[in-house]
């Protein structure tokens, strides 16, 4: 019913110096990172060598009972990662980790982003004898980084030559046996961190709110291009593929990530209300109040406010009871669909001109319906303002971004147009300067390329997600 | 984990003019009123005079998939029910709605509040043969309306008879075969309002965000002392015991009602903004930032920053998917378990001094633990307000406070001490004379009992709700 | 799919001198009588008087898990029940144990059977204020006890007093705080027995083969119209409503019972041996194998071998597999479907002469597709011999036999024709006198009104069971 | 609590000339092959070349509901797996059918079997790089005929190429987009037929149970060593390498088929009689009474009473609702256990010499707690007789036996000592020679190896499935 962004992933490993509760410890950053992948997730653990794992659809506290908590049992290294996915999700092998064996022992991988030369990996396993279980490109890094370790002295030298194959966004965690390596794209689009708790247990996540969830202490960024090992010899760093500029994706502030996570140096919360702050700047509206769209939206009205002058207020309360079980309205109660999930608070809004933040807009069509609530509820006026630029390209390295059909921003010819089918009195977007400046002035660079069409590495012929679920597909040709 | 006030029940109510999805109107007004309940919760329903039904323990999105709504199909009146209990609950017979079968037909009753004459009333019908299947009050209300309608000439007519025998706080919806009846003690301590959807079914809940939910506008409040009638021939009322003066709980506002509903006239959002702003009058701190404690707190937050001119921060994100299913973390995590379920967002405090809001202090150790979390990211003090006044006596009309012992209030000799054992810089509570304006100066009266030990009505010696997990447990004398 | 028998219950109740796991007794108990009712189940244990319980619908296996049990925890008494029922399942207040407070104490039912005033009973209470939570008859006689006990001196004297008020079948086990008392109409349609473990627990079954399955050492059945009270001071009985001739259900023998189990002084096993024989010398048939459809007419099929000397064979496969989660197959392969449940082993009727025998033909569509399956299986001839006569009139003491319009002995004027309509080359049904004879000469007396009409006590206006699902659906007066 | 033999795997496979409920097909299919695996079962279909696929732990009915059944929806091909096994049951992957991506298209894989070489072709494929997701020997099978299919002009080219390299038992049926392939050992250790429906699909199955449940027609068993290749030109066959005797695995006739099947051209249902009727040649007792253990000793005890006359009798009662959900008695309860699975028909062993026919003896602790049952319910003597010689060797084809020190056979020097063991006035077993005329004197040939360590095919070195587990279990070198 709400349109909306989609991310792929989210990734958690733990590497203790003693047989413990490690897969205790995943489970909590998993309910952490759960606002990152809601469709299925999982658990592996090396206990002494030995790989267990628990893997299935649902969120986190669904899949994992007390009892599935019990049968993985203590190890001393164990990874996780929780998933989203518009297709495929019928494929159990799709679940991650991605858990392996090959000739010098086990593997299980997790991986958040996207490659842009997946199908040329794969046919080129393929084309040796290799056979895919399931249809991500999770499976394809796996089988380049086993490709490498036939040669390659140990697992870490093998990610190390495996990375400059592997083409697009991708931060991981991979556990062996004895050791936990995190490593992340050389452009570093998507986030990875990693900490260390009080006990002695190294922590690596993709964002330092799952460091907190297990009490640890944030150490710092694993770096774009960095290989992280993590073993009994301590922490070591291989930054053979280091030294380009970052390019980390804007949506990680915008909409993604948590705002009590820091990611590139900056406060996810601050950016967000530095977004607020800008618009009012660049986009000021005369206005009674300002409100915000729950929950990515609240942030950056406090900015415009704090900016502006114009109080801050709670405009609408969202069900936090409507979730996966919850049965969709029937035809004839559609209507008030939006309102079991978005209610109004008319107090808010009676008689008053307000300023609405969103985080984006997508197909315009829940924007439109959340303007006609705030009128309908007596509002005077609706100045609608978003903290982000509009989305016009599609997106290559993990963020599920809707068709260009789709999008208003392509649809409609400029932003007058989508103010008047939205049914706003204004709209106003953040610039994309603006949007480079969301981490402050030091912070690192970013990739915006959903908003201009420029791409921070070429978009091979082959592109996008769609190719990935050919293979199954695909007929024999005899 | 969280020490924390519950409440009873919600209850909800639809009589359509013509066979339609009634049940599921139940279903969306239900997800509404969730925060009100979440033990159990239940739904029966009217097709031409059937009854059918599906109660069970769980959230309504785990009670009811789509088949147990197909199952229930279609009819002219539902009622339905979410239900909070610390005791009882694995008899399955507790769950309401209680449906029952008398001498003149069907009935199906749900109730919110708690008498203070239950136990008498149960005698008197046990002394007559009457039998039990549960340990609830609300059988006693059901027990006591049907012998009423063994003289009364319809149902609505042995409500009104009925309702002088039960004593203490009840908001209730009834449904027989072809009417909804909906009635409110003389007292009015739970709230109880009515409206009407454009189709032109009527709809009774316990607070108006549920009639938001299935698209009905707000007509009014049932009246303190009321009894409603809808049936074919429209909506009528009988008056007889209302007039006095009302004294509805104050809490509602406080921490149990959703803020997008309007109670006793009042908006709830408007009235928690409201304390924040008394809060600031009467107890202004030098701060720099003013953060409330999620959800409750929030409100008052914004009310205190725009009465004193602090700024407005998030201090918190809370995890919204710790739900039921969560798997509280072993001894040796549970330091961290405070920080799985809320973070800090560190940017907002570090380095500051800090007004810190949150609805009330139970027991006091979640809120040193919350402070604990403040000063670690970083705070320089921490100022902390309450809206409400310190808790001190037990409530007898349906909010689950814990016991004096283990109140603060009660413990600690004053509110420096309480300060103290918290851990905040300073502490203060909203007097009760501005609780009583929460509703804004033309409010209506409360109850302000667990404050002061001054209750509207007398409390019998049979007093409480332990008492009536008696009778399963009292021995046969032979 | 296939045409069949129900009969209502089965009870089971554990009273133990000492503390102990009478929860798990009674759960290995409804196993052992798990035949006797498929469709819900429960347990109520009484601990020092604090009663427990847990019911749902489901087999044992699905409504009682490790959970559950340890739930229910440890008590010195406890009463068990299985139900199948044709109506009112969805109603959860119909599973039984019923369990109910009244004004001396708690008390929890189990029944087995059918009353023929269960109406007359419940107006009875109704008019005196009485409130019904379900629609079994059970609640009416737990309602008509509790009426006797405001004046009687103990539950088992208000027992005693209460049976001649209730009319029809029954055969219950009641628990109060500190008994175990069961009991049995007059006329004794129901089974009904007792025994005690070597640890010195008694226990009382509807059938003996529950005994067993708890190791507990048979003592006797309890008779026709007694009072059996097991407490404190061990065993007493109260034999005031005994010695009027008994009339067992004779499809006790023929189809209900466990052929393990023991029965009015006759064993199962050799009743249905003893049917098969009977046919045999009455209704000779010339052929080279005698087979029996699983499961209730494979041992007549024994005794017809026996009898007359042609070899016994087994016919089919039954799929041990098919149960409640089965999905039964589309139009298109609804051909096939009984061969899913039921395939005949070839190599036995091939070319052969076959004597089929079975328990009961009731609409005689199933036995027509087995007659079908074994001529396509190359049977030369079949002849049917069924174990019991024909079913011509409704049963009103607990068995749920079809309507007279669908019963094929009402709807064909013979055998030849109903022989003719299921493709038999021959048929023939036990005699009503041989029935009579099931339990050898020296057994017991039987009641045989589905077979005669004649019924062994009358039938008031108000008969059958199809009444008690009207006092949910009557409207009301106003 | 039973000590017993289980086997690995059933096999199902559908292609349609036409686009149907083929899932629904091989659902009804593993139905009926149930008894061959319980453990987990799976199904996969191919829409027009489109691959989906369902698979979880369970047996079919908990693992397929008609939500699972409509999401497979229709296609031409299917196949499916039910399987047992002792270990590796966490990993998801190793669910059957292995459904995987290569080079050429898609490709589903079931297989009942255990092969001999697996670690070396596991070992083969991994120094080429690939990688394995789980523990079984299948994925090698899957693994090999991909690395063939890179030159093979066809998949049916590339198993023919393959099977001189997989080494062992394996029954398969595989899947492509357009084919499906049915495969068997040059053994033949396991059995493999087909037929066709009425409508013209052709049914693989592991037994001719399964084709009687989708209402197929038999035609014949795949030979072993052949290829059978159902697509749209008709069906071929590849018997390149036939020709070589046949070894089945003799326990398919003694105890893993079901009756109704017919294997290696007898039916199982009559070559278990055989067995009885050699025991009461070569082994005769003086009784009064024969009866069987459920459910695989019932039909031998039918062939002894007709060779020796001794009458024929059901002796125990096995409880059919004992399943997975089934709590196991605790300590205290522990001596019951037996009798609540399996209760004695007192009646029938009551002062009598009788013969208890039973299929095997594998620790003795069963077969002594059922001699002890019938003794205690007053058997004069027990004779037994097992309808298969004694175990003493491991199996390496697929059925898994229990460890040596564990049999009883080997642990007692002779036959008079087991039967002392176990309590038995005689034992005897059925001889080697007997059991090799158990299909009949034109019957197949046998594999004995279990019962005289000679088996048909040398066992490498690497022997058994215990080897499987270890690639997980493996370190990583560095």
């Amino acid at each position: 019913m709400f349109d909306m962004l989609h991310e792929e992933c989210g990734v958690f490993g733990v590497w203790s110096p003693e047989r413990t509760d490690v897969a205790e410890m995943v489970y909590y950053g998993l309910y952490a990172l759960q606002h990152r992948g809601q469709e299925s997730c999982g658990i592996a653990l090396s206990d002494d060598g030995v790989f267990r794992q628990h893997r299935a659809d649902g969120l986190v506290g669904d899949v994992f009972n007390r009892a599935a908590l019990e049968e993985l049992g203590q190890g001393s290294i164990a990874v996780g990662h929780v998933r989203y996915s518009t297709t495929g999700g019928k494929n159990p092998n799709n679940i991650q980790p991605v858990v392996v064996c090959h000739i010098k022992g086990n593997m299980a991988l997790c991986h958040n982003g996207n490659l842009v030369n997946a199908n040329s990996l794969r046919s080129e396993h393929e084309m040796r004898g290799g056979i895919f279980h399931g249809t991500t490109d999770t499976e394809s890094i796996a089988y380049t980084i086993v490709s490498e370790r036939l040669r390659a002295p140990s697992t870490e030298e093998a990610v190390a030559q495996a990375m400059p194959r592997i083409q697009g966004a991708y931060a991981c965690v991979l556990m062996t046996a004895t050791k936990l390596i995190a490593f992340r794209d050389k452009n570093g689009f998507r986030p990875l961190c990693y900490g260390q708790t009080a006990e002695g247990a190294y922590v690596v996540a993709s964002e330092s709110c799952a460091l907190s969830a297990v009490g640890a202490r944030f150490i710092r960024e694993v770096e774009p291009g960095e290989v992280l090992i993590i073993g009994a010899d301590g922490v070591r760093s291989d930054r053979r593929h280091c030294g380009r500029a970052a390019s980390l994706c804007l949506f990680e502030y915008i909409y993604f990530a948590r705002p009590d996570s820091v990611i590139g140096g900056a406060s996810v919360y601050a950016a967000r209300k530095r977004a607020g702050m800008y618009l009012a700047k660049a986009s000021p509206a005369k206005a009674d109040v300002v409100i915000g769209v729950p929950d990515s939206g609240l942030d950056a009205a406090i900015g415009f406010s704090q900016e502006s002058g114009i109080p801050y207020g709670v405009g609408f309360v969202k069900n936090r009871y409507v979730g996966r079980s919850y049965i969709a309205p029937n035809q004839r109660m559609r209507e008030n669909a939006v309102r079991i999930k978005l209610n109004v608070i008319a107090d808010t809004v009676r008689d008053k001109r307000v300023v609405l933040i969103d985080d984006s807009i997508v197909r315009g069509t829940t924007s439109a319906r959340i303007v006609g609530l705030l009128r309908e509820a007596g509002a005077r006026e609706v100045h609608m303002r978003i903290s982000s630029p509009p989305f016009r390209h599609p997106c290559y390295f993990g963020t599920d971004v809707d068709s260009q059909e789709n999008l208003i921003a392509c649809r409609l010819p400029d932003v007058e147009a989508i103010a008047r089918y939205i049914g706003a009195d204004s709209l106003a977007y953040l610039s994309v300067q603006d949007a480079h400046r969301l981490a402050g002035d030091e912070g690192c660079r970013f990739c915006d390329g959903c908003f201009t069409g420029q791409y921070p590495i070429p978009i091979p012929e082959e592109q996008g997600k769609n190719k990935f679920e050919q293979p199954l597909t695909r007929r024999s040709s005899k």
